[in-house]
C-alpha cells in the first residue's frame, strides 16, 4: 500500500483508525497545546482533562500505596495474574500452587479472591450482594470499554450513544465498526436522557445503551426514578446497559449516587468501574466490568463467554496491584473519600458562582458529580469568535488555559470544563477566562 | 440475537470471538486442568506454560522491586502515563509540568523519558542508536501483539505466521479477519525459516512476516545468516518483519543472540519486547513496539500514525513502573543476567538428555534459547494413545504433569515443554514422562 523511497511496500495507514480518532479529547488537548504561548510566563491552567492526581489536594490515600509496594515486596505477585496462585503459600504448597495455578482459567484463583473483594466493595450500599464470578478484572476502564465494544461489535449491530459523551466509546465502535446511533441528554431536563429518542432510535439490531453516571462531561448525577425509566425502556427495547460507574459515588450534590445495578432485575446490567478516580490513581490501571445477569440473559445469548475470551486474549491489570486490591478496596477510610468529595463539592460551587460572572458563557445545570460542567458559549455576545474550537485556541494562545471544545465531547459551541484542580490554581484559571471573555465582548451587545 | 428466559434481547455471542479462541494456549491448559486427578497427593507439575517467576531460583532482581516501590512512593506517578510532567518538578515547575503535561500527546515527557531509556537498552548490542521516538510503550508484549495486529488488519490483508507459533498472534489475527498465511519452521534445519514457502506464499496484500526470536516454542536461536536471509526475503516481498523478541538474550547455547534490528536498512522492522522474561516479572506488564524504519518506510506509508492513534485508544503500562524504567533497565547487574540464564542452561541441558531416555520421545534439536523445547511423539511406540492431545491428557491425569500439546502451537502430534521451573521440579516430572511413556509403550514393538 505504501510507496515510498521508490520502493514499493505491502503495509500502510489503516482508514478505520484514522476515523476512529478524529473525535478523541487527547487530539484536542494536543491542538491545543500547539496553539500555547510559550513567551507567556504563566503556568498554563489544565481544565480540558479530568485528572487531579498531580495535586496535593488530590493525592491518594497513603496507605492504597502502601499496600501496592507490601504486595509487590511478597514476591508473590511477579507471575501472569492469570496464572497465579494463592498469594502467600509456603514452599511446597507454594509449589504446589504455583504449579496448579499454571493451569487455572481467567476468573479463578487470584482473580476470583480479587473478584470476590470487588464484589464486596460494589455491593456495599446495594440491595443484594454482587457475585465474585461475575466480576471481570480490566486494566482501567480504557481497557474495559476495549473488550466490551469490541465484543459487542458483531456484523450489523449498532449501539445507542448519548451526546454529549466520553469519546472514547465512539472511538472504540468506530474502530470495530459499530454503527453509532445517538441519542440527546438534555441540558433543561437536568442533562437526562430523552427517551423518546432512545425509543425512536431502537431497532432489532442494538445491542446496547451507554449510560456515564455520575456523568461525563455533564457532572449530573441520574435520579432512581430517571434510571428506573431508562431501564424499563432498554428492557422493552431488548437492549443491554452499559453503566460506566469510574465516577460511583462521587456525587456532592442534593442528588445521591443510585448505581444501575440496582436496575439489573429489570435489565441486564454491564456495570464498568475503576480505582482511578475514587483513589486519584488513573495510572495504576485497574478496574472491572461486572455483568449483572440475574436472568442469565447475557449468559445464555453466550454474550458473557465471549467476554471472557476477549479477556483471555487481552493484557492483565498489573498482578501486584491486583494482590493490593484487598486492602485497598476493603481498608480505605471514609474520611478520605469524605475529604476529597468535600473538596470536589468547593471546586464544582466555586465553578459555577464564577461562570455566571462570564459573560458570553451560560451553565445550565449545577455541577453535582463527576469532575466536569457543560456550559455554552453566547456567540451573541462575543465580537470576533466562531465556534468552539477558535474559542478554545485562542484562549489557549492568550490566557494559557486549556478548556476543552465542546465538540471533542459531541457538541459544539459548547465547552467542557474540569474543575477538580487545586482551587487557587482553578480560580486563577476563570479569571482568565472571564478576562478572555471580555476582551472578546461585543462593544455595543 | 440471544433468545432467553422467553424474552428476546439484541445481544449476544460473537462468532469471530470464538473462532479466535479456538487455538488459545490458555484453552488447552484448562483442558488438562479438568483431566488432573483431585486424588493425586503429589504437587502439579507446570511444563506447559513459560513463567517461572514464582519459582526461586527464577525471583527477579531486589533492586528492581525496589525501584518500583521509590517511583510509586514518590507520588509523581499516579497520573495517567500520557498526561505526565517532568518526574521530579519541585511545586510551581511542579504545576506547571503537571499542567503542561495535561497537553502532551503520548511519546512526550514522561513516555520519551522512558523511551530514551528502553532506546538506550535496546541499543546498547546494536551498531546503531536506536532513537526514543520510534519506542511505543505497551501494557506488555501482549498488548503490543493486540495493537499491532488490529492496524496492520486492513480489508484484505494477510500476515505471514511460522508454524509452530506463539499461537496469541493466530487469535489476534483471527479477531481482526487479518488473513494468516503459514509458513513452516524446520525441524531438521535447526528450526530455521522455510524461505522458499514464504515466497511462495506472499502476495501484494500480504503486510508482514512473524520471527520469534529466540523461538517459542522451539527453543533455537536464529543465525546472523539466516536473519539477514529472512530480512532480505521479506524486503523483496515489500513485507516488514514483526521481530518479537520477548527473550531477546536469552540465548545460552553456541549461537549468541542477534536482533533482528541489526538489519532494518534492508527492511522495516518491528521489533516487539518487554521486561517479562528477562527480569521474570510477566505481572507487572510492561512492553515496547519499536519502528526501525532508517528509511522512513513505515512513516511515510501512514503505518507509524495509525500505530500511534490505536495506541491512544489504547490502555498504558503503570505510570510508576514506567517511572521505575529507567533504574531497571539501566542499573541491573550484569550477574542477574548471567545467573539466570546459567540456571535456564542447566535446566535446558537436563531437559534435553532425559528426553533422550524416553522411548516414543525424538527432540530434534538441542534448545539453546527462550525457555522451550519441542518434541516429537513416536506414536509407533505407544499401545494405547492415538494423539498429542490425548497423550496430554492421560499424562495430566495420570502423572499430574502438565505438558502443552503440539496442536495447541499450530504442530499436531508434537509436544511444547517448558524446562524453566526449578530444577528438582523438572527432573521430577521428566522422570514422570518417563514412566508414563514407559506404561504406555508397546510390550512387542
Amino acid at each position: 500500500m505504501g510507496e515510498s523511497g521508490g520502493k514499493r511496500w505491502n503495509f500502510g495507514a489503516n482508514e478505520v483508525v484514522e476515523q476512529s480518532c478524529s473525535q478523541n479529547v487527547r487530539y484536542f488537548l494536543n491542538l491545543l497545546a500547539d496553539n500555547l504561548d510559550g513567551n507567556d510566563g504563566r503556568a498554563v491552567i489544565p481544565l480540558g482533562h479530568g485528572d487531579p492526581s498531580p495535586f496535593p489536594s488530590f493525592r491518594t490515600d497513603p496507605a492504597a500505596v502502601e499496600a501496592v509496594c507490601h504486595a509487590l515486596r511478597s514476591a508473590q505477585f511477579n507471575h501472569y495474574s492469570t496464572t497465579s496462585g494463592l498469594p502467600l503459600a509456603r514452599k511446597f504448597m507454594f509449589l504446589f500452587n504455583a504449579a496448579y495455578a499454571l493451569l487455572v482459567p481467567k476468573g479463578n484463583t487470584l482473580n476470583r479472591l480479587i473478584g470476590l473483594a470487588v464484589a464486596e466493595y460494589l455491593s456495599r450500599d446495594l440491595s443484594y450482594q454482587i457475585c465474585p464470578n461475575d466480576v471481570h478484572l480490566t486494566a482501567g476502564c480504557h481497557h474495559a470499554i476495549d473488550v466490551l465494544i469490541s465484543t459487542l461489535a458483531v456484523p450489523g449491530a449498532n449501539i445507542l450513544l448519548p451526546r454529549p459523551t466520553y469519546p472514547m466509546y465512539d472511538s472504540r465502535a468506530t474502530f470495530s465498526k459499530l454503527e453509532i446511533r445517538r441519542y440527546d441528554l438534555l441540558p433543561d431536563n437536568g442533562w437526562e436522557v430523552d427517551l423518546d429518542a432512545v425509543e425512536a432510535l431502537a431497532d432489532d439490531k442494538t445491542v446496547a445503551l451507554l449510560l456515564i453516571n455520575p456523568c461525563n462531561p455533564c457532572g449530573n448525577v441520574f435520579s432512581r426514578q430517571h434510571l428506573q425509566k431508562i431501564a424499563e425502556t432498554a428492557s422493552k427495547l431488548g437492549v443491554l446497559v452499559i453503566a460506566d460507574e469510574v465516577y460511583m459515588k462521587m456525587a456532592f450534590g442534593e442528588k445521591p449516587f443510585v448505581s444501575m445495578a440496582e436496575f439489573a432485575e429489570i435489565v441486564p446490567v454491564m456495570l464498568l468501574g475503576a480505582i482511578s478516580k475514587r483513589w486519584s490513581v488513573p495510572g495504576w490501571r485497574f478496574g472491572w466490568m461486572v455483568t449483572l445477569d440475574p436472568h442469565s440473559f447475557m449468559k445464555d445469548s453466550g454474550l458473557v463467554h465471549s467476554l471472557a475470551n476477549v479477556l483471555n486474549m487481552s493484557t492483565d491489570p498489573t498482578t501486584f496491584i491486583q494482590g493490593a486490591i484487598p486492602d485497598i478496596l476493603g481498608k480505605t477510610k471514609e474520611d478520605f473519600f469524605s475529604s476529597k468529595l468535600e473538596t470536589l463539592r468547593e471546586c464544582a460551587e466555586t465553578c459555577y458562582e464564577e461562570m455566571k460572572k462570564i459573560p458570553c458563557i451560560t451553565c445550565p445545570y449545577k455541577p453535582e458529580g463527576s469532575m466536569f460542567t457543560m456550559v455554552k458559549i453566547e456567540f451573541g455576545h462575543l465580537e470576533d469568535i466562531k465556534d468552539d474550537l477558535e474559542f478554545c485556541c485562542k484562549l489557549a494562545k492568550e490566557e494559557s488555559l486549556i478548556i476543552l471544545p465542546g465538540r471533542a465531547v459531541g457538541l459544539r459551541n459548547w465547552l467542557r470544563i474540569t474543575f477538580a484542580v487545586e482551587l487557587e490554581l482553578l480560580v486563577d484559571g476563570l479569571s482568565r477566562l472571564n478576562n478572555f471573555a471580555q476582551r472578546h465582548s461585543k462593544k455595543h451587545p
